[in-house]
């Protein structure tokens, strides 16, 4: 079985149009490379109850969890919080995280600062990153920060964590239309059930007009696949083949 | 109250990091300026029963849904199967739809073919997009097709149903860090509970360290909580206001 994914988003800026979310599409491209099967993606708002249900389904559904937002000083960062209660431990200081904080800010610290010293009791740190900043593990879940240079600065530092098996991948491109196209990937999954079988169609693209991706975990399975819609598909239909 | 939406986005290709999503992007930002207020999005893989959850809980949850992406005639294209699933009726062929891929392949149809002719039972076709094909809305569902440029056609052709009451929106961009700024900003709020209220750091712009977003239907709310922020700010940590 692949390790599978969940990513949760957090923030209004996201909802409300501000911002376009960067992290979610890097994290999937980055995850897909490892072998990880990444399964939801959700965005949702600065609301601890919301947040905290969503993190608490996907920690029990997902093998690991990225949240991503919401861990700054500020009123509406409330992603520790969230996290402590969907696992349902309190808030604490960590003694580490205010020493770091007071070293960072040269002096006292005010209650907007030391926040950022909060995890949820019995998280762990993932200091190893380089960036300063401990990365905060609760079971399986991550707590990334929402900026993206941040965020992929700290993905890079642990990605070593979640390789698994690769996914093998074929592109077929074809000059037939999907109305026509459906009836040789049915016959082909019907054959290879196991296989990941995509099709997407291409309106504006003067080459192609479907790109069909094969993939699987077993290049031998793959290989063979494609060898059989390719065997099957009308001769002229076939594009290019990647 | 706010007229509240959901969007679901449906797609392997998004998960699997091969296409990166742009709907939900340009959604939020219409509606935002429609006046809506954009709840939740999801994205899920081509699975019917993971996609007829969510898109019946999201019926239930909010005023107006959108789903993007599944809508075409091969195996991978299940959202009209799910949406009928979420709303327990069942799928049959559309006879205007029917007509219509009859007249736009030429002549006979293949199953994959007449899978573009099927809708929810029940559905109401929305025909006025100047698109060719409808629209299908199931009670506050709207199935949109994932290829952003019909996406956004479709779109443009609806958008004034989901009109409402305008957010009016504020910036001020400050000097200070959040850590200084989170006293103000938690001072404005204890006053004004209810202003939507952000604050965005920024780490790589030279002029300014946060931007601080005031949102409100009513605008006289607004300006008055603005100028008390501007009033309590210390002189020199403002650079601008738009």
């Amino acid at each position: 079985m692949p390790k599978i994914a969940g990513i949760v988003l957090i923030g209004n800026e996201i909802l409300s149009g501000k911002i376009e979310d960067a992290n979610a599409a890097y994290l999937c491209r980055e995850l897909r490379v490892l072998g990880v099967d990444v399964r939801r993606i959700t965005v949702v708002p600065d609301d601890v109850d919301v947040i905290a249900r969503e993190v608490a389904a996907f920690s029990r559904d997902y093998d690991v969890v990225f949240t991503s937002g919401g861990v700054g000083p500020t009123h509406d960062d409330v992603t520790i919080a969230a996290v402590a209660r969907a696992m349902n431990v309190p808030v604490v200081r960590h003694p580490d995280l205010v020493a770091l904080l007071e070293r960072y800010y040269k002096g006292a610290l005010n209650d907007a600062k030391l926040k950022m010293s909060e995890i949820p009791a019995g998280a762990e740190l993932l200091a190893d990153d380089g960036l300063g900043f401990p990365t905060i593990l609760v079971r399986n879940v991550y707590v990334l920060p929402g900026v993206p240079e941040i965020f992929r600065k700290k993905f890079e530092a642990l990605r070593e964590r979640f390789r698994d098996q690769p996914f093998h991948l074929s592109n077929v491109f074809v000059r037939i239309g999907e109305g026509s196209l459906a009836e040789y990937l049915n016959a082909l999954l019907a054959e290879f059930p196991s296989l990941l079988l995509g099709s997407y169609p291409e309106f504006s693209n003067p080459e192609y007009r479907v790109k069909v991706t094969l993939e699987s975990k077993d290049r031998d399975y793959l290989e063979q696949a494609r060898a059989r819609l390719l065997e099957r598909l009308p001769g002229d239909a076939v594009v290019k083949v990647t």
